[in-house]
């Protein structure tokens, strides 16, 4: 029986976790649940999965029950978890998935903002605390896949694939007219609205990249982004004799996220989608125009710089979606502010925790003026 | 520096292999050559590469020098060497392929008849002898390399990618009237011609599927052939948590045969092609079609009725074979011929090698009869 944490257990990763957990009820036990503000969502959960541990941001009415209300912090540490999902969004996965690794509890992580902004600290307490990242990401978990029983020496490249968004085939002039229901609308994952959005700029993918950068130590010029609208091939890996290995699936997440949690085993689980070969269409690949998809450009060029860059575009990025989402600023507005956001950060080189907390305030803030300025210039 | 001993090695893998020697000039060194008939290229060899042994199975003038000339089983056994490569085709490859595994060398295999004909004994013996058989077929290595890290336990199914050939799209009733120049007009890969024109028919890639369930001990309803005409995906396995790992490469049967040389390594070699993802088409899917492909349907159906049924149904392909490309019968006649063999063969249940030989020889007489018949009958 593996004991489960999982924070941010009512957003779209957090109710995927809780179905692949419903599939083996011999196997997986719910132990904490965190949420930010739908107490009522996590309301259910608790009846369903009956935690000893709670935690829940905001106020709002609990159902009486058999665990403790405590803070996020306390139920990643807790000690009869076997292993913390990190099914957050946002740089507020950070301070928990340090108090995880501290208590030295395996990591499922799903959390982009975690590896993104503090990549170096974490992979540092990860591997100093002898804790294991898993990642929950559909490509990481392919790259993941990929590299068992490989000798990490012999990798040319990881190849991260992309879907492209729906506006890999508009013509450049029209993405200036693109509206949040249009962005919203992706061809292949189901997913929330921020990553939705984060897709259709492949934003998404450069944090991505930056994360596999951590993830598999990695230098970034053996990185790269491929797109491939179906998004059957989740990644690829290519190694030093050319050979090439792959990762394949129907888009669905409870695939990577089972697999983070019966890993080293695979289970079998009726309820995920199997590719059939007789019905499967072409699959095609094809290299992102960084002009029409400046913002993946500017994360990975934030990785390249590494400091408190990164933390300050993800969070440059946080504000200026929701702006976007809000029809405050436009779609091509979403680059302009954080090319912005890349030239003004006074970035700091090897950020503590505090400089990373304090690169994010900053962005977020400046981030909301230079948005201001564009939704008043429209 | 491994030492090799090359069975075979002025066919198509043979001459391959000894690129893919020439290439690592300080990591492998040639012991022991071995061919059938071609002594003018057998000569060459052993001018550039300096074998301690040779062996010729025809007459013919070899060069002066430091070498002895022995059996082939003798090279196949030889102390020095430390890996033996069955490059030879047909049944022949069975005796040096038991002698290696007796002196408990191990191999890299890409006769195919070894494991179609003789897979109960040979697997048993190499388990006994504690000796390794890595695959040099493309799809095999695929196979392979994509269960690396994996438990055998949580395969679902093996999927064998198959080009389809150049009849894949002709219409049926064409097929009546193709040519050997037809057949041997490959699109995707550079082989002899035996195998091309069993890939025109596929039964080569049923023999595939009998070498499948042998090699990696696979029951046949898990083992699966999908037609994929660009030959980029090798193979596929399928897991039982629904997730998928692809090998990939531009066709090239250097990287597989260069793998089963370095394993467990992998070597840069500039000379292999990589993968651009820039200029890659669209990869597509097929289930092939029995009616058009009979030549699979009763490939599969030998391996399951087993005993002797493989070793018959493979030695009358090579009659078979060599009547079409003599213009003497139909390419339809091959399938033909082969269900009259499955139909007639008085099979062993489970053959000793004196029975596999003599299925072999019965098959190859009887094919003869049934193909002259239909000659006279054109």
């Amino acid at each position: 029986m593996k004991r489960l944490a999982i924070l941010g257990s009512t957003g779209s990763i957090g109710r995927q976790t809780l179905e692949v957990v419903r599939a083996f009820p011999d196997h997986l036990k719910v132990i904490g649940l965190t949420a930010g503000r739908n107490s009522d969502l996590l309301a259910k959960q608790i009846n369903e999965f009956g935690p000893e541990l709670v935690s829940l941001d905001s106020s709002g009415k609990l159902p009486p029950g058999n665990y403790r209300l405590v803070s996020q912090e306390e139920v990643a540490a807790y000690a009869n978890v076997d292993m913390v999902v990190v099914a957050t969004s946002g740089i507020a996965g950070l301070a928990p998935t340090l108090a995880a690794i501290a208590s030295r509890k395996n990591l499922a992580l799903a959390n982009k903002e975690v590896l993104v902004t503090a990549g170096e600290i974490v992979t540092t307490e990860a591997k100093r605390n002898g804790v294991a990242m898993l990642p929950v990401d559909s490509e990481h978990s392919a790259l993941w896949q990929c590299l068992w029983g490989e000798h990490g020496s012999e990798i040319a490249r990881l190849v991260l694939t992309a879907s492209g968004g729906p506006f890999r085939q508009l013509a450049p002039a029209s993405l200036a007219r693109v509206t949040a229901a249009d962005a919203l609308r992706h061809p292949t994952w189901q997913m929330g609205k921020k990553v939705t959005i984060d897709s259709a700029t492949l934003f998404n993918k450069g944090l991505e990249v930056i994360e596999a950068h951590w993830l598999f130590n990695m230098p970034y010029d053996r990185i790269e982004v491929v797109l491939h609208p179906q998004s059957i091939i989740h990644s690829l890996v290519e190694f030093c004799d050319g050979s090439v290995k792959a990762q394949l699936s129907i888009p669905d997440m409870r695939l990577p996220i089972q697999y983070a949690l019966t890993y080293p085993e695979r289970w079998q689980n009726p309820q995920l989608p199997k590719i059939d070969w007789r019905k499967l269409g072409p699959l095609t690949f094809e290299t992102p125009d960084l002009g029409r998809f400046p913002c993946l450009r500017l994360a990975i060029e934030a990785g390249k710089r590494g400091g408190s860059y990164p933390a300050a575009l993800s969070a440059a990025d946080e504000v200026a979606v929701e702006l976007f989402l809000a029809g405050r600023i436009s779609f091509l507005g979403i680059a302009r502010l954080l090319e912005r956001i890349l030239q003004e950060h006074p970035s700091v080189p090897q950020p503590s925790l505090d400089d990373i907390l304090a690169a994010d305030q900053w962005a977020r803030k400046r981030a909301r003026e230079i948005g201001e300025d564009q939704a008043k210039r429209r």
